[in-house]
């Protein structure tokens, strides 16, 4: 037990996963839970995802000690607003939003004196999204990133830190800027990269749509899946993340030009050269335990793809 | 028994694979086979891979009814040129080259005129290269698409296709042109930016490559697959492809100015609208067998990815 009552605001892939993991871990005596749409809180209590889903978010973090932001980070502000007055003395305000500078900004002036608001993000999730898509092994062997400000309060950072140690996850401290530099690499340039490919495929006359499909096994189906994420969350993170995101897609065009250029001029040993560097990565990303060795990501379960 | 004998010329992922498929699924009497490394060739012996492995291509081709070329397009010249004088009279000619046009101006005008030339490429790959890398059933269920000339000779034709069917591949027919057109779109474009993503986030100085490994769970990992491909083999597509693949790039580009200008002043519904669109291209490909269904191209072997 890490905290007595938790309130999960927004019940998405996050929350929904967080729920399972904390009740799996028994981290919680109680989770009570607030979803802006019915058809997702009625999938809530049917998987029996928390103790209660309440009809706003000031009754559902009533008597709560930690507070989960789980809805798209545009809602946040007018959340914070809403259920600042409810929020009990020495409770715990956090998120798991993609972008951290932004909601700082947004959120830190709306948190009542004697409330701990420590910024997290995970750095996990699949392409899907909704209540039905969590479970409980979620964070397990990822990264949690806690963003805490100078002066946050070191025993409510460190529990914080301890409930996401228990759903498996490790947990990193990083300044709000940086973070957001680091998950602009990783995660909010490739997005974008993926979205915009997948719709110039879309948008072609010369190549139909079923030719799309059929050949997509020579790389292209590799983007769709995160071109399928949440269409609402992503708007929000390109937003919130605005001029990190623009800086690693200007030096993203800016490279890009340049192996266009040598492909048109016929520079076969500058390709060459640039395609031996990038295997290291991924040796990297593999002996870190953040992606799997089988080939294809192991998608078959064929002789080659046992371990 | 669909041919009596065999060649393939070069033994990577492909050419390991068409061998163990061929013998399985007994196509062949015997499988001959050429690989210009030493290395390569005690591998393939190991592995048991093809009755044998000849120190030249001239005496691999002698008296087989179908040579596969299987190595690096730009290699398909000077290959054919060697074994020409070789080729039995009514033997077919192929390849598995990931460009048709260019090897198509490349290997016909030195093809023997009893000889069947009939391009092909089969849709199917891993990241590994290699053989050891090559698997049975690499090709089952995937497409090969065949682009043969106006005036192939229609039974040596149905004979290779049968040859790819046989080995569990739906077989297509397609002009040449219109075959580089649809890789560029599924293939070529999507490895030149992995490649050129990868490569961005291993030059930047404020990101360290440690952060790029630990957090590269959301989203650039799935990048880093194609981008550790096989540097040779990419390097001669985009010379091989050019022109498509230059294309394809620049519409690319132009959708990609948009997004971030849309980034830049906000518009949020150009964004959402964007991104809600390209769902249903993967939907199409789920539908389609061309991909897993399972979250994370099942990469993790948890509850929530029991189909």
């Amino acid at each position: 037990m890490i905290y007595r009552r938790i309130a999960l605001i927004g019940m998405g892939l996050v929350a929904s996963s967080i729920a399972l993991a904390a009740k799996r871990h028994g981290l919680a005596e109680r989770i009570d839970g607030h979803a802006k749409s019915a058809s997702t809180s009625e999938l809530a209590v049917e998987r029996g995802l928390v103790d209660k889903m309440h009809a706003t978010p000031e009754e559902a973090v009533d008597g709560a000690d930690l507070v989960v932001l789980c809805t798209p980070v545009s809602a946040f502000g007018s959340i914070v607003e809403r259920i600042a007055p409810f929020l009990g003395k020495g409770a715990t305000l956090s998120d798991v939003g993609s972008v951290k500078s932004h909601v700082i900004k947004t959120v830190a002036p709306l948190v009542p004196e004697d409330v701990h608001f420590i910024p997290a993000h995970p750095i996990a999730g699949t392409e899907h999204s909704g209540p039905q898509s969590g479970f409980a092994e979620l964070f397990e062997g990822r990264w949690c990133i806690l963003t805490p400000g100078a002066d946050a309060d070191q025993e409510a950072v460190d529990r914080l830190a301890g409930f996401w140690n228990a759903m498996g996850a490790q947990v990193d401290f990083m300044d709000a800027d940086h973070h957001d530099l680091v998950l602009a690499v990783t995660s909010h340039a490739p997005h974008l990269i993926a979205y915009t490919m997948v719709g110039v495929a879309d948008h072609l006359r010369r190549v139909t749509s079923s030719e799309v499909i059929k050949y997509s096994a020579a790389g292209f189906r590799d983007f769709t899946r995160i071109a399928a994420s949440d269409p609402t969350m992503w708007r929000d993170v390109f937003l919130g993340n605005k001029q990190a995101t623009l800086e690693i897609l200007g030096r993203f065009t800016e490279e890009l030009f340049a192996l266009q250029r040598a492909i048109r001029t016929d520079q076969g040993d500058v390709l060459h050269k640039y395609f031996r560097e990038t295997r290291e990565i991924r040796r990297g990303i593999i002996e870190a335990g953040q992606d799997t060795a089988l080939s294809d990501f192991g998608r078959r379960k064929d002789s080659e793809n046992q371990p």
